[in-house]
């Protein structure tokens, strides 16, 4: 049987979201062969300011392009928890924008992981680049795309002249998933000798 | 019966693809309740530069989100004509990137559009720009999202603070498309004088 992963990425309209889709979409394309699409719906509700993809990633061609319960949700706003942070499959991975999102009542059994991204691009001095420091993010905790294939998806999908920016925000996101699995199992471990 | 509406955006990546077809389908679901989807499909094809994204509009639910053959191309780099330039259907719309694309042998009983789309971004300041460019021309010519509505999208969906530039460069693209619309009528007339 093929292995089959489904994602949604969700938040507000001007935060990147098709862009971060499309770029974890293309790295799975570029990284081992891989099928991917994204898609985006908009029906009558697309009037608010919530802006949702589904991004699907298989081993072969994807007939179906619908999410039916994902397995990693990647949760950028306040409305979006709202409306999506129930769906997730038993065992599940969630990202959240750290300083957007306060999950109260998260499903059972889901690791949470959050990142401040908009604080991080602030920083940077470029909010814009929030949604490719969420593409980092990704990468390392989820690991669904590797770090090489996404930079190079991340370099070869903003426009030019923006890349050496973006790499940077790739990596702001990057090393902070990685410090926080490390934390988390140093966490861990400390738990187990206490 | 429903009406749908199928089309076809392909180019490069960094040409912004994804967010034009975004803005559109947007523009679609807020102005008269239409339904949208937009997909992006990624095989191994995707290792090269290409970009393209099939968005259908309709007046209920789509279940089938590809396109079958579009009613409208826009195509905007010389690969995507090679790739793409033929599929349209009969009595199609192709707008095309002026400066990128010469349409030789195309498509018999297809109108075509051109918009320097790039130059015109480049003109502003803002190569970045262009694909805003491309919406409002695609508004202009096609009629199948409103002014309004796709300004509306426009503003809704592009980065805080870029709004005043993206707006400007929206009603570049629709401005030429008028201009163009409006030469060739004269032209027609003028056909028919002589």
């Amino acid at each position: 049987m093929s292995k089959k992963t489904e994602i949604r990425i969700a938040g507000f309209g001007g935060q990147g979201i098709i862009l971060s889709g499309y770029i974890i979409g293309k790295a799975a394309a570029i990284f081992d062969n891989k099928f991917s699409t994204l898609i985006q719906s908009f029906g009558p509700e697309a009037r608010g300011s919530s802006c949702a993809a589904q991004l699907i990633i298989s081993d072969s061609q994807i007939l179906y392009p619908y999410l039916i319960v994902p397995d990693v949700s990647v949760i950028l706003s306040r409305d979006a928890y709202d409306k999506f942070g129930k769906e997730l499959i038993n065992g599940g991975i969630m990202l959240i924008e750290k300083d957007l999102v306060q999950p109260d009542k998260p499903p059972k059994n889901v690791s949470i992981y959050a990142i401040p991204a908009t604080r991080l691009a602030e920083e940077m001095g470029r909010k814009i680049v929030m949604n490719i420091i969420t593409v980092g993010f990704f990468s390392a905790i989820t690991g669904i795309t590797s770090y090489e294939a996404t930079r190079k998806a991340v370099e070869s999908s903003v426009p030019k002249g923006t890349e050496e920016m973006n790499l940077r925000a790739f990596d702001t996101g990057y090393e902070y998933g990685k410090n926080l699995l490390e934390e988390g199992s140093k966490k861990k471990v400390k738990e187990v000798r206490d």
